[in-house]
């Protein structure tokens, strides 16, 4: 069967839904050549305005993960799970969650992208650790799970290649921002990576890609059903991401902090997120163990030095610092009422911590430390940020955009919440 | 100044309206080819939800006529003025008009393009006359204005060369159905011809590329507003396209008709929305004569003849004719309640009258002869269409889509009329 391309985008264009068998075909004939870039991105706006019904969505999901492999971690000795988070500003969790709930026995597949924006990326961030690699064969990843529980790597192009594709064209024609489309481009890596299991963070927030609550409850309903649908026990919890988390934004600075909280320390609000994160997950696999005994027995930390060292990396090397610094200081007194996380993602972003294409290389160094909490009371000239860079320029841009994201007021404020809704499959 | 192609795209989606500055750059950069197929497709996606606001269209409409040339008629000693339709089946008018309102005493320029989709075009209708070539210089179309007073040929690749590209990718993406893109197609290439004055012949119905009264009222307004602005009298006539015009559709088969028009006979239908158009025309320049009559003293035949010769044509040659036919017949006695245009269209088109894709080839012999009209009493057995075909896979195709494009009842038809609103600059 085959079908006209101009056609299929006026019916979606319309507002009909389209055929399984068409949707199949539309992917397919992409993924040859058949159907051409500039016809695919008029389709993806078309899908950004009439959206994708949840059987088109399945379909076309399922059309995602056969354009590839599918790795089997069914031989494994432990249960696998795996947590996705939508993207967030100071958002190192995976670093210490990974080893976490690997220490806690089950196995953790995170096949993992680069960061692109203003939120940053987890290889980047492990790359910023002399000598870790973040390209394994599928044979080195089987590998590492069996003997390490745990592996961070680079997603290979053999998993939903065609989800690369389209993810490149949505990123140059403005249609990124797309539940439906999210949602596949992340549910079919996460499903052909093999994992039983899956946590998804999703981010609210003035720092996170999605704003507003309504719009990222539907983002993990969305998700949560996509992944029950092909077998993958997934649970979605909704996390603030209005302030950065934790202390420092950027790679070197964030494994840094990551390392704190592996030894049982480090800002509570990372701590307190991983730990609850880990629980979610330990429970979607049957285990009962106590994550925050296993951060303060030093059990995690250990698992990640394994984990860093067999891809080549040496925790004990020390990590990259940018040469040139500037502290921003408090201009008045007074009680911290908000730290917009996306401003100080964005400075983190300009200093040379994120990328602006694809194709950039990042700054090992770079980004933003936060010293100060919301709800803190500051003195005038006390400090608020130091910022990093390795020019002058990257320094400019970064102190001009960190400029009015930190408000200090005379009200004392009152305390948000970590965790939001929880999204269940069943629920 | 430079713009970033995702962000301008992301804000056409979003609602907002482009800047002046962003949509010259945007046309300016796709002539370059800094900004890729995918990217406008995207954008002209955004532009079929959100439309564009009459500053915006404006602007757009001057960067696509200043991307090419634009002819200077100032020289010529008659008054220029111009026609073009939005497309219907069985229009034939231009073949007609042409010359009449040339024997009128205006130069009529017509700069045309080819057929696409179930509707025919002037060009593919020309050719079909021996020897007849489309291609003209720009100093052949001025001394042939001179001369003869009406020119029919193809518009060269130096009017408005970006709306070349934008309508190729139009065609593939499914964005041809957008007012503000269509209008801006049409008037940027009538402006850079250079014409005095311009009617603009609005198709409604269901033989029309626009199938409803409002939307072609908003088509009409939005072209007459985009001319009257860069200088152009320009007046529009919403004309009725329920029904085929005259009695036959395909390209031999309506040179046919047309010259039969031009020698005082024909349809009547034809040669009073001829009449119809040629008075607004010769008003819109001041000139003050009787179409009908020059239709009847045989002088519009006579430049005719001119006009065909010129341009390499033998008028006397007999017409290409295809060599497979069937003649379809009255099911039932009644009154022919409706014959829809749309199928009687693609049933020409697919008998191989009109194109698939602009590559193809078209039959010169091809078509459908439509041997009753609206209202007209039939009886059981009596023939309704000749079918004209190249061969019997052809024929058949349009055999298919011929069946129930005409219906036969028991009550009394109303008649309907031509011509709908006309819309003027001052209206």
């Amino acid at each position: 069967m085959s079908y006209s391309t101009p056609l299929l985008i006026a019916a979606k264009r319309d507002g009909q839904e389209l055929s399984d068998a068409a949707i199949t075909w539309l992917l397919e004939a992409y993924d040859r050549g058949d159907v051409a870039d500039e016809q695919m991105s008029a389709m993806l706006m078309a899908i950004f305005f009439r959206g994708l019904g949840s059987r088109e969505l399945g379909t076309w999901t399922k059309a995602m993960i056969n354009s590839g492999e599918r790795l089997n971690l069914r031989g494994l000795s432990r249960p696998t799970v795996d947590k996705h988070s939508t993207g967030g500003v100071g958002d190192k969790i995976s670093l210490i969650l990974a080893p976490l709930v690997a220490a806690c026995g089950a196995a953790v597949p995170q096949l993992s992208g680069r960061g692109l924006g203003h939120t940053g990326g987890t290889l980047d961030k492990l790359e910023s650790i002399p000598g870790w690699r973040a390209a394994l064969t599928n044979d080195e990843v089987y590998q590492q799970l069996e003997n390490v529980g745990a592996v961070i790597c680079a997603a290979g192009s053999g998993l939903a290649p065609v989800d690369r594709r389209l993810y490149a064209l949505r990123d140059v024609t403005a249609t990124v921002e797309s539940i439906p489309l999210i949602a596949s481009s992340i549910m079919s890596k996460k499903i052909a990576e093999g994992t039983d299991a899956l946590v998804l963070d999703v981010k609210v927030g003035r720092g996170a890609f999605l704003k507003d609550r309504e719009s990222s409850l539907r983002l993990a309903r969305t998700m949560v059903d996509l992944g029950t649908s092909h077998g993958v026990h997934t649970v979605a919890q909704l996390t603030n991401m209005d302030e950065p988390l934790g202390r420092s934004v950027g790679n070197a600075l964030e494994v840094e902090e990551s390392v704190e909280v592996l030894r049982g320390g480090g800002p509570r609000d990372v701590r307190d997120l991983t730990v609850a994160l880990a629980s979610i997950m330990l429970e979607l696999v049957g285990l009962d163990d106590n994550p925050a005994a296993r951060l303060d027995d030093g059990s995690a930390y250990d698992v990640y030095r394994a984990m860093i060292s067999a891809q080549g990396g040496d925790p004990d090397a020390p990590l990259a610092r940018s040469a040139h610094r500037e502290t921003i200081v408090a201009p008045r007194a007074g009680v911290v009422q908000s730290i917009d996380a996306y401003r100080v993602g964005v400075a983190a972003w300009r200093q040379g911590a994120g990328r602006a294409r694809k194709e950039d290389p990042v700054s090992a160094g770079a980004g933003v430390e936060v010293l100060v909490r919301r709800g803190d009371h500051v003195e005038t000239g006390q400090p608020l940020f130091v910022l990093h860079a390795d020019d002058e320029a990257r320094l400019r841009a970064g102190h001009d955009e960190i400029v009015g994201a930190l408000m200090i007021g005379d009200e004392p404020v009152v305390e948000t919440p970590l965790l939001f809704e929880r999204v269940d499959a069943t629920s």
